[in-house]
């Protein structure tokens, strides 16, 4: 089964378009559990629990465990051991926005692909194609190149032109016309730039994009899936994090957060009519 | 002490400009460790022990201690701590080639920083300066920005032309003029492509410049060393990872890599008179 086709399927079980970034940023999450040593991974299976019918992906970025070191990549391996193991219909999506020369890349391959399990991985286009072919080489796994950012200074390289054509753009013709000959990219374009989302949309044709940047970023669901989904009125991983897994503090962090999960689902589902 | 004092400090010490990129490749160490359950670690304070006299700095890069997990991590971290309390003089380079935006950003720092107490990092340009700020703003520690990397793709994106400009360049000057507030930016310019990092040394001045691409992938040492100097004859970080520390899979592998790196610093030296 290809990444495409395991999205497809949960996307149509759970009837949702939104993934969970568990960001479990070990200081913002609930008091009761902070003091566990395993509080990210309870954290994240709550969360996981409480929402695994609502959602077509989680998404960790691995940032938020490695900031501990050894013990934090224990507990983002424990949290994708999970969800394989319960869930494993669910796709797992590691935020990593990895890229490095080709031979080095097959260690952050084998990382995200053979030690935690995951279907895809976030990279940055700056080293080119070529360095990219572990990644893009395997047919079975999502590679998810950063295209339009979401953060307020995306623009800075993003937007310059080459021949009137600004940089992000030619990043999605070269994803989207030279890259995927396994048909396993798709692309990273922020919920905050819906203007630019929709040129790569024209660019990319039916290629999934995910979507970061709605929820606690800012970015508009109306205006996104309007500017986002393609022919079949889907091609979206819709991403939102500290609104859905912070939206409690409390010991009831997992019933809001599943609260939040299915607003967002529905929302974002009465744009697809 | 700023990272700038580090290395200028030990390359004078050392009469080097000779980093080497304990780039610890299980499958590539010698045989007679490779069973063992440190084989990484103990590899690395072999090679570290041996050549401690001719570096300016050690580049580990992390993608070959992730592809073994949180075990792979802590030989990371136990390499670092190492050297930190063996040779405290000896800046040490996480080659990690991160960028996310910039509240994920945090937990790498902690990862690069506070974790592994490295001196310095490298992360990739494609989000733009904001996002880096809490790699730039930190005063006490190096952010060594991509430029030109040495890969044979490396042209796809980097070379690409903004009004006459190919985007490397527009790295270097963005770095160079504005990312350089706190004086803690350097540049990752690889010595396969000499030509390009003649200009780019025009762009940054005096910065030095961190160069991948001698031993293994074909750099040549007297190309790097003419395009490449400052003003000072120096501003040069040569980083060599393979050539060095599989000069031999024997059990003395120690002791050749310390022949190459002593033939490398002399070659590198002879050309500063």
């Amino acid at each position: 089964m290809t990444i495409q086709q395991k999205l497809d399927a949960i996307a149509a079980k759970n009837n949702s378009l939104v993934s969970i970034g568990l960001d479990s940023d070990i200081s913002k999450i609930p008091l009761h559990l902070q003091q566990n040593p395993d509080a990210q991974f309870l954290f994240n299976k709550a969360i996981i629990n409480a929402t695994h019918d609502l959602v077509c992906a989680y998404k960790p970025n691995s940032a938020f465990y490695e900031g501990a070191g050894a013990k934090g990549i224990e507990q983002l391996k424990r949290t994708c051991d999970y969800i394989q193991h319960t869930y494993p219909d669910i796709p797992i999506i590691i935020d990593a926005k990895r890229a490095d020369i080709g031979n080095t890349n097959v260690g952050y391959a084998d990382y995200v692909f053979t030690y935690l399990g995951a279907d895809a991985v976030t990279l940055q286009p700056f080293l080119g194609g070529e360095a990219l072919k572990p990644f893009l080489d395997r047919k079975d796994k999502g590679v998810i190149i950063l295209c339009r950012t979401s953060n307020p200074g995306a623009h800075e390289f993003q937007d310059l032109l080459i021949e009137q054509k600004p940089l992000y753009q030619i990043v999605a013709e070269r994803v989207a016309n030279s890259w995927n000959k396994n048909d396993n990219c798709m692309l990273v374009v922020g919920a905050t730039y819906p203007e630019e989302l929709k040129i790569v949309r024209t660019i990319a044709r039916d290629m999934t994009f995910l979507v970061p940047g709605i929820g606690a970023q800012g970015g508009n669901v109306e205006q996104t899936m309007k500017a986002g989904m393609n022919s079949k009125k889907s091609g979206l991983i819709m991403n939102a994090g500290r609104s859905i897994i912070f939206a409690s503090n409390g010991e009831d962090f997992d019933q809001k957060a599943r609260e939040v999960a299915i607003a967002l689902r529905d929302e974002i589902n009465s744009f697809r009519i």
